[in-house]
């Protein structure tokens, strides 16, 4: 595969340990001739020497690859930067493994490998979800984990009804739903207690959130799939849709939410040595000697 | 057992299903020479004849037994209303059994044995929960079923620590965490996996909602236990504290929650063919021929 | 689509229910002038009158569509038989709705939809499940609902790694694992806590068996995937696989279980009117009023 | 409390770790003048110098406390041995914490202290398991973590009923039931889904093993209850009942299995810092930085 010349870097301002990182990261990549732009959103403003910091927008133009040094959480705002942009992203984690951040920052041997094209393409799915009313669109998120259907200023349950293609599935009773990619199911709807889905399948979860029936069991479809939310008009002030925790969308009277899969992906890279189930099972700690 | 003489009746007042069995049962009452009251608070103005309507607080005196016709709702703040006055409670549903409301309206039978005396005694354990500064007592709740910490206005998780007995028992991250009575056992805490725990235990069990650690199973507990949580500052405004979904406790800085036994018990009264387990048989549909 | 003119019963033969529905499905079906013929190994011997009664080798040839007459049991059967000579199958309950059995014997008029050509094809994807030791398949077995790794003749926890398109998945120890199509996801994997997957999906899950690890949850994969299965030469004796409970195979010493999609697809057919998510609410009670 | 004189020490024989520790603690405790015996039936033949080997029944006589080498099966074993003869127990672990076995070995002083009346004392519930037939006790199995009733011989399920005090509780479909006390509760029940039960507790937990009916949960009752479970004829041969995976009882035609509370419990000691959160955040991997 192509290598990568031009790499933006971005991480969170405010942690010591990511800005040390993304120095030794800039004086190897430099080393090695390649151009390094920064992040002027999220890196420190007060480190990384002369380094170019360029704006959003400038950043989404021109470049080869976009490094993502943190957590999980970090890598899930860089990917939803990129995601229409078609910008390859590769996640370091600060010394501890992440689902997403899987290339420790002491391993310079492998993001040498990745930046020379040596990599393993790993492209994940989105969910786009929608607020309408007929045919109008109010609002509109995107989601590489999940698409959150919360109870919102309440302490009782909420009802609503989920329509699969067309077709009622179910009416709710519960805290809520979880509608996640397989990138997400090992994220909050894990909690939820639904399953693994493993990224390569074309699938979408849906994870009731303490469902007042006990046999309301997660549910696997695919992600050609049209799920449809409707909430009563009475509920809709005690309802808020969330987008991987990052954006909130409000109900609107009559409306309906659309859950979809998008059409961009997130590009993914990973070193050569990748393997799902190697990171599957140290996060999961499924391979622990001690139990459970 | 002691026959009952002045019965007083509460029950959901919009509810046309109630209203009449009320009047089928003040008739049957007042046929078999007992003294009826109605609770002035819940049953509707403008039905009933002329039988008296009284205040709560005289509700609270003088009183053999209170009648609680509805759903478990209806029962759940009745108990909470003579929890303090030892006044036993028989309750009468509206056609479809509850797991407290075990009562058909139809069976006149089961409830003249009650009156004569006939029943069986079901004491039910209850719940204080108090927000405490130091040694003040800011604020104070009761519950039947359960106190739930939940997160509030946030789509995040909120991180939390229990004590029990004085001892650090976990540190949470999680949507909240649900702490039952047997009573509550089969109620909200069962959506979030809890067991069941019969009425008979003097127990408490403490059921995370949707935790970040999937080993963070239920816990049962002696009901003698103290059970405290306490709260980050940064977060109070994140969580809420409720009881029985009917009364609302705010945190406060510096401020704990601490959930004991209360000394007073609700004291169910039940016709003599009742039996705990058909009740739970008949309402999680166990002897179902229907799988599953 | 095609109209079916010869049509093969096949049914549990003790059941009177059953005898009884096949005998007023004949004579419906020779009333509308269509070709009958009995499942010769499944039905009664001495009822049916002069329906002629064919083998079933005989049976799998140039018959137009298998009717099925009882429970999922039942469909479970045929499925396997017609599995490999492209047959349709359509379910007939004896009265109460199965997730495959979606036809009620007293609906001749979805009946003679079906049969006139107006149908829903629902191809559901099937499992083989081979023992290989090299290069050598030692014997096999087909599924429609999950091939079953379980312990036997022991109390004790089983261990054995799972494989999934040769990379090493994760290592188990526990009483066994599901392996599931979407049909079979709301049979017995259901018990082990395993998701609703929907038949569109080509996905199979693996649901491990009280797992000793709490974190080792379902795991929704492509049923593109082969699942390899490697046991200890130790623990051969103590595992058996078992395909939809009617095949048992035995476990080789240096052998493992290799699991993949099979080519053929079982055929069901369903009235006009069948929505997967109606059966889906009415067999896990999901509408229930009464919860949970 | 009082000091500890005369120790016995037990272990797993093939386990050079535990014959090493057994060494260190054999020369500890001598050098502080206590009188050393060790179980022949247990540790290793050619070790462990001239210190007296005694029989079990000699061991059980004139031994103040008996020490537990090895891993928390080691514990159990040694817990049923002394059940019923009022010696106390220490669990000595070999570098791996356990639920039951908490001391390091490298902690000496904490071995003191506990020798020198300086402990914790925690007693826990034992349970008694009987074949009956009528009022005949056919065969009898003791367990402190559970007893479980599973399907032996067979890859479908089982059906059983379960009555307690003398009231019918289910009609099971299942793979089994384990039936647990606190101590158990965080063993083989956790996997089947059960809650953590602390040992404070009277309680008995009734876990089902991949239930047909998704409702069945885990049920919690008084340790005073008297659990009875009845199998049919027909299924006796596909049913077996094992007591901690240490005894095994066949079931006998028109019999029941009898599970009640012990008089007898098993006398733990820990050192003085012990605390069973402490255990329980530690095995559970509750404090884990990283999820799940």
């Amino acid at each position: 595969m192509q290598p990568f010349q031009t790499i933006a870097i971005t991480g969170k301002p405010s942690d010591p340990d990511v800005s040390e990182t993304i120095d030794r990261l800039i004086a190897h990549l430099q080393a090695s001739n390649r151009r390094v732009l920064l992040d002027a959103d999220s890196v420190s403003v007060d480190r990384h020497g002369d380094t170019p910091r360029i704006g959003r927008d400038a950043l989404l133009h021109g470049v080869d690859l976009l490094i993502a040094v943190g957590g999980d959480g970090t890598l899930l705002r860089a990917a939803r930067l990129v995601a229409d942009h078609d910008i390859p992203l590769l996640g370091i984690n600060r010394g501890r493994l992440g689902f997403l951040v899987d290339v420790s920052p002491g391993r310079l041997d492998e993001i040498d490998a990745v930046l020379d094209g040596d990599y393993i393409a790993d492209d994940r799915l989105l969910l786009s979800a929608r607020i309408c009313r007929g045919d109008q669109v109010i609002s509109e998120g995107m989601a590489l984990n999940e698409v959150v259907l919360h109870k919102w200023n309440t302490a009782r349950m909420v009802e609503f009804e989920t329509w699969i293609d067309g077709e009622l599935c179910n009416r709710h009773r519960s805290d809520g739903l979880i509608i996640c990619t397989p990138t997400g199911s090992t994220a909050y709807a894990m909690s939820g207690g639904g399953p693994v889905v493993h990224p390569d399948l074309e699938a979408v979860a849906l994870v009731p959130i303490c469902p007042h029936t006990l046999s309301n069991r997660p549910l696997v479809i695919s992600a050609a799939s049209t799920v449809e939310v409707v909430v009563n008009s009475d509920s809709i002030q005690q309802i808020r849709v969330s987008c991987d925790s990052q954006e909130d969308l409000g109900l609107v009277n009559g409306g309906r939410i659309v859950v979809t899969r998008r059409q961009a992906r997130v590009h993914l890279v990973h070193p050569p040595r990748y393997r799902y189930f190697d990171i599957l099972r140290a996060k999961l700690r499924w391979g622990d000697a001690t139990p459970p």
